[in-house]
């Protein structure tokens, strides 16, 4: 029998998901969040989870950190629809012997970001489970001329990234290599911010915008897919800042691997047409392609990326997986 | 320092939420789904999780009963505010060396169930834990004059419930003690039921609402609580079908227990003017009184309930929890 592990999270996902005929669902399953049309304009709609060992370690994270970071990593979603978040339901799954105060701390953490993003908490569910897990959902309204989609790239478009790449992993290697100092790049790792003002400014000006949470590499392949182009990136614009190339150094490692196949970044990538050019900031990185092959150019030559990004069932925090370096 | 099994789920909820000061938030965390407001009407946001061993064993339910339950008990929330379900997202965690047949059959529970309500699964998440989870937020609409909150609650106010009683906790304890037969009892606890359209009729007609996930004692509780009233419960009124009694007589047990505190029935319990009376169907079963007590009355005589009811951190399926008995 095919065990989860074989197919991995997208080949899952496509198993069992259908699509939706409804006509007030404008987006359904497979954009950073769902959009749904309501006469205020369009709500958008999506959750995300944390699970102890695999997203999170308690001998790393403070709970604090948890908690800040479930509330990031849904709204860095939001943004990357173009949408303001609103409203958000909490899914706890705690184990019995764990602090009241661990939990509380954790809370913390989440009505902090909730508060700086003006987001409210109107509900949730509490329950035992061996891992803790928080799963959060979360809604934001967007105008429609604001909403950006996975689909929308076009060739000729621009690609361009909102920050520098790769400090997901970099981060989580010190961790799990036991690596001292790197202090910078540990803080980010751990308290990863959503780009939301950014994706605000952008959203008027971009075809097609994804949060980096799989890997460079994985969310352009999102894109390319959902807009049936292709993608050339260029290996030497993809910014890596020097902290991070140092990790890889020291781990003697790849940093442009951390950056396409890392995972949690939460920074956007994005495309644009030509003429939307000046209203634009961020790295520019590459271009959309009518062939639907993502080619990663530099100096030496060009290869096909074929590798996936960060998959949940082919590797976690809880073994070192160096398999994909 | 403070465990959460010394303090329990509604111990803690107390300790870490806080009311929310938005205006549009009309009912925020307290009650079976929290409402916003919007222009097209009221929207609802509930989220409820099932997990392994705690909520379901892949021993007793099938996968698709699974995914069909996490639909339920949602549905069930949505129903006793009085509103229609409309969307569904999805967090599911799932073991590595899961079957995926097992998650497609899970699925097409869930969509067997939505189809019946006419929802959509319009997102979701996917990834790795050492037990199944399963998060589901679902949201619907409501007109405000149907709305149905736990705080509405008069003295005089008669209290009806929907349907039998005790079903929820006998079918578990049908399967904790491996008695055979009761495929009736059975059944129902692996196919809990929402009463949509009962909630449906009756929220024009009711002064307050809840569907009972916790057990008859606790969720009059909340109401009692929210409304800052009493209750009395008669016991010979409350509706226990002969099956139930049966599996009780069996296994020596005492049925009202299993009705008050027992929790899982997912029947809803309801209070009503004088006014409305010859408008709603149920079983009366009590009275709501200015004194803040809850009475059980009997032909012996009468007891303030005190015990609560389940709570997901002081008793699991993991181990056969009698003390509650």
């Amino acid at each position: 029998m095919t065990k989860i592990r074989d197919i991995g999270e997208f080949g899952l996902i496509d198993k069992i998901t259908k699509k939706s005929k409804d006509e007030d669902v404008l987006v359904g399953i497979g954009d950073d969040a769902a959009v749904v049309k309501t006469t205020r304009g369009l709500q958008v709609l999506t959750t995300d989870c944390l699970v102890e060992v695999d997203h999170f370690r308690k001998e790393w994270f403070t709970p604090n950190q948890i908690g800040m970071k479930a509330i990031e990593i849904n709204v860095s979603d939001v943004a990357a629809m173009g949408a303001v978040p609103r409203f958000a339901l909490i899914s706890l799954g705690l184990p019995k012997d764990l602090d009241v105060d661990f939990v509380g701390e954790m809370y913390r953490g989440m009505w902090k970001i909730c508060s700086k993003y003006n987001i409210e908490i109107i509900g949730g569910n509490m329950t035992h489970s061996q891992q803790i897990f928080i799963s959060v959902t979360l809604t934001g309204n967007v105008n429609n001329k604001n909403l950006c989609l996975r689909n929308g790239a076009k060739p000729g478009d621009y690609i361009f990234v909102s920050g520098y790449l790769g400090n997901g992993r970099a981060g989580l290697r010190l961790f799990q290599e036991n690596v001292n100092g790197f202090e910078i790049v540990r803080k980010t790792y751990l308290e990863p911010k959503a780009q939301l003002k950014t994706a605000l400014k952008l959203a008027p000006f971009v075809n097609s915008m994804i949060d980096i949470s799989d890997g460079l590499a994985s969310d352009i392949k999102h894109i390319c897919e959902q807009s049936k182009c292709g993608a050339i990136i260029y290996k030497d614009k993809i910014p890596i800042n020097d902290k991070v190339r140092q990790v890889a150094k020291t781990l003697d490692e790849d940093e442009y691997k951390y950056a396409l196949f890392g995972g949690e970044d939460f920074q956007l990538v994005y495309t644009v047409s030509k003429s939307n050019l000046h209203s634009v900031v961020g790295f520019l990185i590459g271009e959309i392609t009518k062939d639907k092959k993502i080619k990663l150019v530099s100096n030496i030559g060009e290869e096909i990326i074929k590798e996936k990004g960060y998959d949940h069932f082919s590797s976690s925090l809880d073994k070192v997986d160096k398999s994909y370096l």
